[in-house]
């Protein structure tokens, strides 16, 4: 019995989001993408798959049961019109409450088990602001959803490297004050356990990057990497994970350096971006670790610049979609696994 | 008539300098190196090349001019004896004082015209400074032989791309506060400037990197892309540079962004070094813009902990001084070109 399908949110409906599904779709046979639903406006889907002249039936469905069938021969969306056609490029905040909605509903179609994992098309935070969304981003907003008392961890994995930035969209400065023990034992702790779960790793290894050039060279470049990365690094071998670090950051990326480890901790966003996106600018995957289900994006915003030119690239995303299928059914299996099994 | 020889000084003698040296002139014909004479004593280096079993012959020599006839059939050394052997792995500040000797010689060579360029083997700054030198680094040093009124600016160079730090070995944090408008102008105009008569580039196009995640994103992730940056690359257009930023970091390294840029020049020491060893880890190259003669160096350390084993790798001191010949080459092209010419 196939697993339930993957659902897959509107996004910005001005953005690329949908084009990105129905180039995921075309390639459905050939990339060999698991089943999906898009909880979506079919109408301005199809009206989209005219205006770019793709060969793209839109099905609507009214519940996610019937996604399996209908995917072969055509893109099933659960149908959620919005009030008008939103215009390519141009973000419309009255649509943002369906854009809200379309994650809700994926949320409480995944917890409870009518689909396999959530894959989210790019919002526009700036235009759910202006419309009175109030949460810090998207997967913010979907720990919440998930129960309030979960840490969210962004991860970003393409085929030969998987990093977690210990934090994401704040000022460089502002990153280093965040460089705490507790944030590196909680973010490789949470990690250790989604790879293991997730990914069928038994024994995950986990390298924490240094803050300073060289790792601070011994406390010369600043002492952060003595005071703390290094006690939690120790804390966490304590406990019995396979953990390294501080090194370099500069020495950690390339190819045989990646080889050695499952999974790099890094001590902010651009140490983390720079290397995966210089590797695999088209293919990386946002999976988001610590929530009860799972949850993935393509590495990209709504790009309103491309919007309707049908230009944009669906990699991201059918990696996105592939990954979340990968990780559903991992899952499945450790839940139906004796319990001291980990895959 | 060929030009001068490349002067390699010694670096510190128990680090991997010597080996490298001797890997390099094995590959003479192979990797097509330009002749050059080592700064060193000819004695530490024949035993080290009997210890390992290569076939090396080492030459004294007693002036620069000896070495292109020399290096076709010997490793030509300006003979500097140590006072005793040193231990591979052991640094010992009693060879201190030679270290800095050959450092100042290779200078004094360059500049009188008896080197067509120096290249650095690396130095144990800790040992240097424990023997009393109390300079920030090497590379500061040779700024001051050099005159001390030059801004030394370190690039570092692959195949594929070029990047220069607007910082190097300071702290994270403290990198931050060394962003500021006259850097940027300064870094950017310097390395214009070797672009133009160190690689004969006509027109280099520069791009800067933001300092925040998403340079910044309008502001709400840090200012200082939208307060310095921003207008630091506005003035450098004004003056006729083909300029653009600030773009965001993790945008900037892949392959078909590095084919837009001749350099990028990066806010901190990890934002450049991560993508170019994530890139090419073993055949970067150190070139320091701002001095007025062609100074490379490999982009490694002494390695002690490889030191005397035979398995340092040469190639980051084979592109060392091919780019050194290179640029040494242009430069001269330069000085005997008409007026109005770049290269």
């Amino acid at each position: 019995m196939p697993g339930a399908p993957l659902v897959l949110t509107m996004g910005e409906p001005a953005g690329i989001g949908g084009e990105v599904a129905m180039k995921a779709w075309l390639r459905r046979e050939s990339a060999d993408i698991p089943p999906f639903f898009m909880i979506d406006d079919p109408d301005r889907l199809t009206a989209l798959a005219g205006r770019l002249d793709w060969p793209v039936p839109v099905r609507p469905i009214d519940a996610p049961e019937e996604a399996n069938d209908v995917f072969a021969g055509a893109l099933p969306v659960l149908a959620r019109p919005l009030q008008g056609h939103p215009t390519p490029g141009t973000a419309d905040p009255a649509h943002a409450g369906a854009v809200i909605a379309a994650i809700d509903e994926a949320v409480g179609l995944v917890t409870g088990n009518r689909a396999a994992a959530v894959v989210t098309n790019p919002i526009h935070k700036l235009t759910l602001t202006q419309a009175g969304f109030h949460h810090q981003g998207h997967t913010e907003y979907l720990a919440e959803l998930a129960g309030g008392n979960c840490r969210a961890v962004m991860m970003l994995a393409c085929k030969s490297l998987r990093v977690v930035p210990l934090s994401v969209h704040v000022a460089l400065k502002d990153s280093i004050a965040m460089v705490t023990e507790e944030a590196i034992i909680d973010t490789v702790s949470i990690t250790v356990d989604a790879l293991k779960r997730g990914f069928g790793i038994a024994q995950p290894h986990i390298v924490v990057a240094g803050l300073n050039p060289h790792a601070g060279e011994g406390g010369t470049m600043g002492r952060e990497d003595i005071d703390i990365v290094t006690p939690a690094v120790q804390k966490l071998k304590q406990s019995g994970i396979s953990v390294r670090g501080p090194v370099p950051s500069d020495t950690l990326f390339h190819e045989r350096a990646r080889s050695g480890y499952d999974a790099a901790i890094c001590m902010y966003h651009d140490q983390a971006l720079i290397p995966i996106k210089t590797i695999d600018f088209y293919s990386a995957v946002n999976v988001t670790l610590g929530l009860p289900f799972v949850r993935t994006s393509p590495d990209h915003g709504t790009a309103f610049e491309i919007a309707g030119t049908g230009v944009a690239d669906e990699r991201s995303l059918v990696a996105a979609l592939k990954t979340a299928a990968y990780m559903a059914e991992r899952r499945r299996n450790a839940a139906n696994a004796p319990e001291d099994s980990v895959a």
